[in-house]
């Protein structure tokens, strides 16, 4: 792997991310075709929702050198999405860290690895998802890069990529599909609203979406339950 | 599989549930012989119980047809309990749903899958008990079966049996012991009543459950830690 | 493994284990040169630190009875470490004994097995670590040991050693050690406000820690993004 | 739970369970609507199959008092199946057990637990399928029940089942059921033989079992890889 | 995701990937600068080793109709690579396909789910490597695509790439860096045979590589084992 | 954690770790009074026990170089024992290092963590236990200590114990311990032979450990099968 940080990478709109940050990771993946999903991280908070374009790290296990020298990569919108080269425990983020990328108005950190100090980065209200929660501390041998693209849970994440978080986990939105993505998620906000709206007065979704006939067509049957016959 | 749809199962007592839902999981367990229980599925809250009778689901991983088709056969004091023919990460789930189901009167749902809309789901007071929380969505492609018996977690749950949740997991009372529990999980409330109030006044369980004869026939020994000896 | 409860070990003293109750976990472990830390057990509560004197116990699966012998072994200012023979999901401590054990001036327990009543737990303000969340109940039939060398999460627990833990987990403090880890704990506790002040001013770690030259050293180069160049 | 042992339980025939023994376990499965299929538990040894009926052991985690009182409830033809109330990864079998189950007639044991001696099952021929393989010993202190009706792998056995076992996994084929399963696993194996043959001779699953118009009907396009398009 | 089958992808030349057929996973693992190992995946025959050009599918759970459309898309020199949407434990793969892929002179199947069959397939000379093991068959349902780019194990793999598996797992060589890597792995094959040359005459990595100072300057020491002292 | 290199460590005698080679994991573990059983690593042959004194290697994640400077430090008779300080999955050890230990007489390596180069390890007859195979390489940076105290799978292994392994996987002898174990291992392996004998001439467990009673104190109770009394 080639050790290099990528500089000033293409990202998306500031205006879009903002746009992105008001809509749910469910509906958003849904929209772009049941895409870009990542669940294998969990949030150390709850009900926070953000939405940033990604600065990638790839370190090596236990080694957070990568993520010291990424620090100065983020700015304003932004959102450290970090990796290992194999899967890792090590607490490779804490609040030092946090303190720093606040200061710089980064949104969050998406930590491929283990977290720590996990109460102080909620008091101080930084967001974070991670796979681990460890104290287990870090060495600063081993050299990696920033801003090639990564693998994290199974999606391919590049910089300047929007990623969005919150209690459901992540979804990527990849930068140049950034402004389809928004208008369809928008689409299926407001149908997601209407259905919504239809089931609070009764409607099944059998029958809204058609699936009475798919049932037949498979073949399901519908008969009563055998003890309700006996009684 | 028969791809069949039971409808008008037997069930529970309305009153018989109400009761149980005021007791906590691990009692109603220890009650009936340290049965029922259920690990596996974690609550997406904090704070709540709920009990109800279960309409069950088993459905194609990936796959909610079976849950669209389950809707229509809840209704007030029930909960659905949904399964995959295979372990199945996918967001089966969410707060469309819950929205239906709650309008029914249905008290929660287990799903033994993958859920979505977390946040939305808290807010709204629905509760659910999952195996993962993940956004992924499903099509509508493949047949299952509905209120037949089916497996989660290691326990057949039927439909009708009743279903108690709480932080600490689920436990199942199959219908026709539902009676018989109750009693039992009565009694055991006031047994552990008893015990926690000698506990407040510093009884010990060795002395209460005499268990000091059983230490020595079992030859443990006591001995001063030999780090006292040298001290 | 022999059977026996050794008594009256000693133990590292009340100011001292009073003095880490206020440092972080993350904190303890680093300034005992990354020793000491337990990631496998998470605490069912959280915004809670608690530092205690351990007293050990090793159980079979899915049998407390030496827990049932371990209450009458602990005192002010305890930690109970409970661990199993081999990986025991049961519920082997729940609401009753931290009753108990609350009484006594116990500060917590960790439990390498499953734990229950967990609400009640939060309720009473008896804060618990543990591998796993189950009702699944226990017998008491198989002899164990109390206050010998244990193993949990892979860091060896003694009786008498400190244990701390908070949402990040757990770190072991051996007892021999405790006066010289709390005055290394402080001086990184020194060190970490001076870093965040720092941080907090806009220096960045790649700076204040002179990384600059190791990653020229280790050869990471610094490149303009390809899709920058296009741009 | 009843701590029961009970006798002389119903068994599916000799015929029909030697007829079983020269199947595999995915034909039957499939036979039988794609169900009975336990893939959690691993063959010790390649190239064995074996058929059975059912001897269901329900132990204590770490004890194999009721493996003990199994044995005598074995003779020609049966396969012992255990599982303990909680997963257990103790080594609850090993080669003295098999040396009396041999003895017996017994084919071959499942062990929803740990197993040790592999080395020596091998060769002497007994063959095991396992979760764990583990040397760590057990007591004999805890009541279970024998030929009632188990969950292993999420599917129900009970006493007098045919459990067929090999390389791929295992399959439950209840007692009651047992016929018609043949029946039908007899017509899918001649099903699969005259597949293999058109398929040695070239011809296609899509054409075979009529995919084309499914993949039409489903919106699958074909299309020139864009790659190609540019060489 | 577009449901697409993606016709006449370019490949690496069938003398590139004939060469990579004698060289191990990890030696072309190490000359690619630590790339692109997949370590998620065993074989289910030992002491196979082959290399193809990669044919990708991407299906559902539990539905192989992909698989059935890829074969008519694979020929010699090809490697069936198939994985899920989200994961699979079915047993997506089997052998009546690899009965026709053989026939097109297919060299093995990666299965990122479960494999069937795998006495046979071991009889048959058809080399697999698969995530589970599993009976549980599958449905048709539900499309996919093929051809399009996949992560497999943390890993991207493209129509076309080359892909050796043998023994300790897989490597992914992208299509355009295929004769770079092919030299690259030669030159590490004639570097590990000198190692090994120097090392059964005896000589010491730690000298051989220059790693003494290196230990001196990261502060390691060498003292005698205080018990060698003692004694 | 100092990083230092303990040399010259007193070891179990040679004809003691001989005797131990002759005897099974799971009887030594026994004879030990269930202690010292380490299941978590695998074999990556079958057939094969060796016992030796062990060398024992603290490594970080991802770099062996403590691995390299431990091979000075081995001799005829040991067998080398590495971990990392948190899990690792990287192939910290292959053929090249066996090459080394085989030519000094080393009898195996114990890695917790990944290997490679497999097939070629049981080509040569170099046996080794390991928690994952995986190609991923390593770096040389980070320090570490040898023939310090480690804990492996939950056991604390020492320089200089012996270590015995085989397919069942591995025990550890506390070389203060060795010669009482060597005696109780012997006793045991003279029990299981007459225990071997009698179960080879029908004798019940239940009868030989006298458990009859036991059952019937603990209130099993024995039954016909309800569905043979309907027969």
């Amino acid at each position: 792997m080639e050790t290099v940080i990528l500089t000033d990478p293409p990202k998306a709109s500031a205006e879009t991310v903002e746009a992105f940050s008001t809509i749910g990771v469910a509906t958003i993946h849904e929209a772009m075709g049941r895409t870009g999903s990542i669940s294998a991280l969990r949030p150390i908070q709850q009900g926070t929702r953000v939405a940033g374009t990604a600065v990638t790290v790839m370190s090596w296990p236990g080694d957070n050198l990568m993520i010291h020298a990424a620090i100065e990569q983020c700015g304003p919108g932004d959102i450290l999405v970090a990796t290992t080269r194999e899967p890792s425990s090590h607490g490779m983020f804490g609040e030092l860290f946090a303190t720093g990328l606040q200061r710089r108005g980064v949104v969050g950190a998406i930590i491929d690895a283990g977290v720590r100090d996990t109460q102080e980065l909620r008091d101080m209200g930084f967001p974070v998802w991670a796979r681990h929660v460890n104290v287990m501390g870090t060495v600063k041998n081993t050299p990696g890069a920033i801003n090639v693209p990564i693998v994290v849970g199974g999606q391919v994440i590049d910089a300047g990529d929007i990623v969005i978080a919150d209690d459901d986990g992540l979804v990527v939105v990849p930068r140049e599909q950034a402004d389809d993505a928004l208008v369809a998620s928008r689409a299926r906000l407001a149908k997601e609203e209407a259905t919504r709206a239809s089931f609070l007065e009764g409607e099944l979704g059998l029958d809204r979406y058609g699936m009475r006939p798919v049932l037949q067509d498979l073949g399901v049957t519908y008969r009563r339950h055998p003890a309700a016959e006996q009684a």
